[in-house]
């Protein structure tokens, strides 16, 4: 079996880290793994298969030998760097959300859309966390009844937010429980004992850029502009894992079992629904699984086609790490770790 | 000006305090309070106009020369104690979902159903908390537009399941803190750095009973059944306050400016809506005050009469304490301080 050289852009990262570790649990193919950081990470090690390596600099001589690079650093990063990757050869799966809408790049959950790999033209671009569970759950719907419209509403955990808002929700839970009154001013939000109606910046037309995200994204990957799509995400006091509340309106009206029974055989998605002995999904208790959580499965009564569900994963996995490291076994599976002729910057 | 013997059941409760603080900041006519609860009050006192005053055990005959009877101690005490308030001659502002749902009870936010007062037959029901803030700034819409369909996601605080589970959000988070590992056993559940789909029990049809007041309390609020309503009723990691993400599907197309014009001018009701400058409601932030922010609104891009709102409100005040005092307000200003002799219990 063919090994790969493989770099991690943004390996001291929450999701870079991940990456790593998700590389080593699911025994990748890594002929030789880099580690790459800005600056800010010089001098310091990632544990890899037992050793300690040290993180390099990114720059753009960085990738020559690369067979695929993983990049989480940031979109600017990305947009600086992922050409430079391509032309060294590198086939670039892209956790940012820079590329995501480019039409040349496929927005790629391997369950739900993997034969969009075979159009690469050296990037592939890895969903926004929010988007990449829920369509794991809609996927099975999607292909046997059709999906109509989509009310989603999330509760999404600060890990979303990166390691130095995880430190801000652990600090100022303290400051809170010690009496310590907030000043409505901290930064970048007041996360502890609160809920932000906030992800990402506002737009024009009052959506924030997660929210947008989950809209054309979920579009992009069913290949569906009729979809409609609307969404509130929100930030809630959890370390890690997000919740969604989805109101399904199916193209035509299907019983609680038969969704119930469409999720099940949905690989990567595990039903949890047995509301009478309170078991459904919450984001503390599935934190550190790989699959995608689905429960309160239920009839809309406000909609003959509608169906609710409660959806949560472990954002840093399949919404990040996991899906990245998926893509990049796929693109290994189908042949594909090779930047064609004409790449997304010709 | 006439006076009132009021009494509180469940005045040492987490809303019954907050409505004795409330008839006494609204300065409410009352020429004696009498706090009542159980057994497990026994001995303590509440503070009511510069005076301590003792808690008294509730019996039936406690209600003797009251005018208006305040429950807040749980639909078992309302079903059990509130006939012996109306025979003794007081009119019962009811907190609990025991009533709410029966025909001749009139279910009461005074701004948007006040009219409805004239109809009671000795016991006006309170909504849910997380009914009241919500019709609260519906009100203006369902007059100017109609509504045809609600599509409703709740962040609701854990001070909504009372004082005990307080508590247990902030144990369960200082042992989160001090590294101490959750058993998923927690009782009631497990709240801290954790986000529960669940309030109330389970209903047959899969919502709880909580989501199923947001339905029927809602419909019987605006008297239409014919509006569609779906809910789902989530416990978030907050103290006080609680948030609601509502898709409204209008009965025709509006501006968000003439929404935000409309909410405007409903009384209680305040917009806060500056997404540029990253105002919008918070629950932390709006803790302690009487009226329901609403944030976020904006055109839905799923729907052509479809809003999107967010709705905060302190649960205890509006969605609770202030409401029914509101009730007992309006009722001395209809001229409706007594119970007609055909009582709800005849």
């Amino acid at each position: 079996m063919s090994k790969y050289v493989v770099a991690v852009v943004g390996a001291t990262g929450l999701v870079g880290k991940e990456m790593i570790d998700t590389l080593e649990k699911r025994q990748f193919p890594v002929s030789r793994l880099i580690p790459l950081a800005s600056e800010r990470s010089s001098g310091s090690t990632v544990f890899f298969q037992g050793q300690h390596l040290p993180v390099s600099v990114l720059t753009p001589s960085s990738f020559e030998g690369v067979d695929i690079a993983l990049f989480s650093a940031g979109g600017d990063i990305s947009k600086e760097y992922a050409p430079f990757a391509v032309s060294s050869g590198a086939v670039v799966v892209d956790n940012t959300s820079h590329f995501r809408m480019h039409p040349q790049v496929p927005l790629v959950v391997p369950e739900v859309n993997g034969e969009a790999l075979t159009q690469h033209q050296g990037i592939i671009a890895n969903p926004n966390c929010s988007t990449a569970q829920m369509v794991m759950a809609l996927k099975p719907l999607y292909d046997a009844v059709g999906i109509q419209r989509l009310v989603i509403s999330t509760y999404q955990s600060v890990s979303g937010a990166g390691k130095d808002c995880l430190e801000a929700l652990e600090s100022q839970t303290r400051a809170a429980l010690s009496g310590v009154p907030h000043t409505g001013e901290e930064k970048p939000f007041l996360f502890a004992f609160n809920v932000v109606p906030q992800i990402d910046v506002f737009l024009d037309n009052g959506y924030t850029k997660e929210e947008m995200k989950l809209i054309q994204e979920t579009q992009k990957i069913f290949n569906d502009p009729s979809l409609q799509v609307t969404a509130t995400a929100v930030r809630v006091p959890v370390f890690v894992s997000h919740s969604e509340s989805v109101n399904v309106q199916l193209k035509s009206a299907v019983s609680v079992e038969r969704v119930r029974s469409l999720l099940s055989q949905m690989p990567g998605v595990q039903v949890l629904d047995d509301p009478k002995h309170q078991r459904y999904p919450m984001p503390r208790l599935i934190q550190s699984q790989d699959d995608v959580f689905v429960g309160r499965i239920r009839q809309d009564l406000s909609h003959p086609h509608g169906i609710e569900l409660w959806i949560v994963a472990d954002n840093l996995r399949k919404g990040a790490a996991l899906n990245a490291v998926q893509i990049a076994e796929s693109l290994i599976s189908m042949s594909l770790v090779s930047v064609p002729q004409v790449s997304v910057f010709s």
